[in-house]
């Protein structure tokens, strides 16, 4: 798989497609292999006891196997999540940001797998792992981006 | 199955345990076979296009089996989700709250295993199905809630 | 939803384009809310102890989504499973057969997606529940069978 | 993690233990990050046009994890799956073995998760993809075997 968008290609585009999260996410990394994600651990992020929520981590899974897409793709506005797995496995560490890593299994016409694995900074042993599938609009379409 | 909190119960259980999600959701229905719930959408659950996003429906679907979970074993503010596969059917309707209703098909010891659809308020076709397990903490541990 | 083929039409389906699986399946009912098929259980399907295996739930959980969708759009050999989250949650019961019920929650172009629950004949609780989507071929393709 | 058992103990085990599938499986590698298992496709795990069928990937994914789980608490005959999600990506070459990779993500006492990339032998991108929850009987109970 060869890469059509860098790093600052995708913040850039975050920053400008997905303002209502603008500066919840940074893309940390990215390569032919896996993109990595970081969450921008706030107080909205959190549930009582100060670790990161249910919602704050599918969100981090979410954005993360997105952007490993349009790293392949380049910038399409309207792909969707139509599928996701998540499981949860240990609390994340408090006071520390999340990273998503993510590797794209599958690139289609029509369709994105994606694997993604978090971790709370720092910690060896992932705190979720999730599948997601994006639908991809037809190129063309009126979901292609110009930035 | 029978029941040991009633809407009113759960409804207060939230406002207590989860300050930081209170006013966000609602529990409209308690009855043997299922539990509704409502998201009150606000700008904070929107995507671009006015649509509500994945994470938040993400969260109903979370909360609607955690309260079908309650509403079975009494509060336990500890009980964790695991799992969730959750496929995304249809765009949400612009200006309406979304309806998450939840069956518990299974409560174990340590599992429940509960299944939900979300619909946007009065519309027949559902726009999301999840299904997600539990964790319940053993009785007589800490996670028992005094209200 | 409207339906296309009646329980006679998909056995007879069954039995020309999945001779393998001849006499393993048996639609029991269609309608527009739910198909219902039998796994006719044999010792191929039992794990030691006497119980139906995984494979045997899981392949009963594929065909009754697959039987419930081309209940709906006729026909059509070539339509895949992309992806299945199927939760186990008791055991089956000993020495009889299994049913699966399928309800199709959405139907679109190129996607199906089924929720599946699975019982043990005479029994009341699931043993297991699945959810799958289907990728369908593109209408007038090869995938389309003259029977 | 530690292993405590040898790729020759697993096949010692799953013959003695899953008689009806001797000879289905075979455990190539076990090392502390992966585990690899065979399965030697045979016509009864052939769909029509030769390609392996769902319920034969489903088992390998499922026994791959099992596998995986086991070299690193021993033999336990009785640990259930409990939830599988899967996403089939391509078409498994005709007329080659598939390999399941199994790495342990999470494991405790109760429960572990497993994840498993299925390929085709000698092919680079994956057929199929699963997570797999398995639940772990308490040790000493009848669960344990002695070989």
């Amino acid at each position: 798989m060869s890469l059509v968008m860098t790093a600052d290609d995708l913040n850039q585009f975050l920053e400008t497609v997905f303002l209502e999260v603008a500066g919840e996410f940074h893309v940390e990394e990215v390569s032919e292999d896996q993109v990595v994600l970081r969450l921008n651990v706030s107080d909205k992020h959190l549930r009582p006891g100060g670790t990161v929520s249910g919602p704050a981590m599918f969100g981090l899974a979410d954005v993360t196997a997105y952007v490993a897409t349009l790293a392949q793709i380049g910038p399409r506005a309207l792909a969707v999540t139509t599928n996701c797995s998540i499981d949860f496995m240990r609390k994340p560490a408090a006071g520390v940001d999340l990273l998503g890593t993510g590797r794209v299994l599958k690139l289609g016409k029509q369709l994105s797998v994606t694997d993604v694995l978090i971790h709370s900074e720092g910690m060896d042993k992932p705190v979720a792992r999730a599948s997601l599938t994006y639908a991809i609009p037809p190129r063309g379409s009126a979901a292609d981006v110009t930035m």
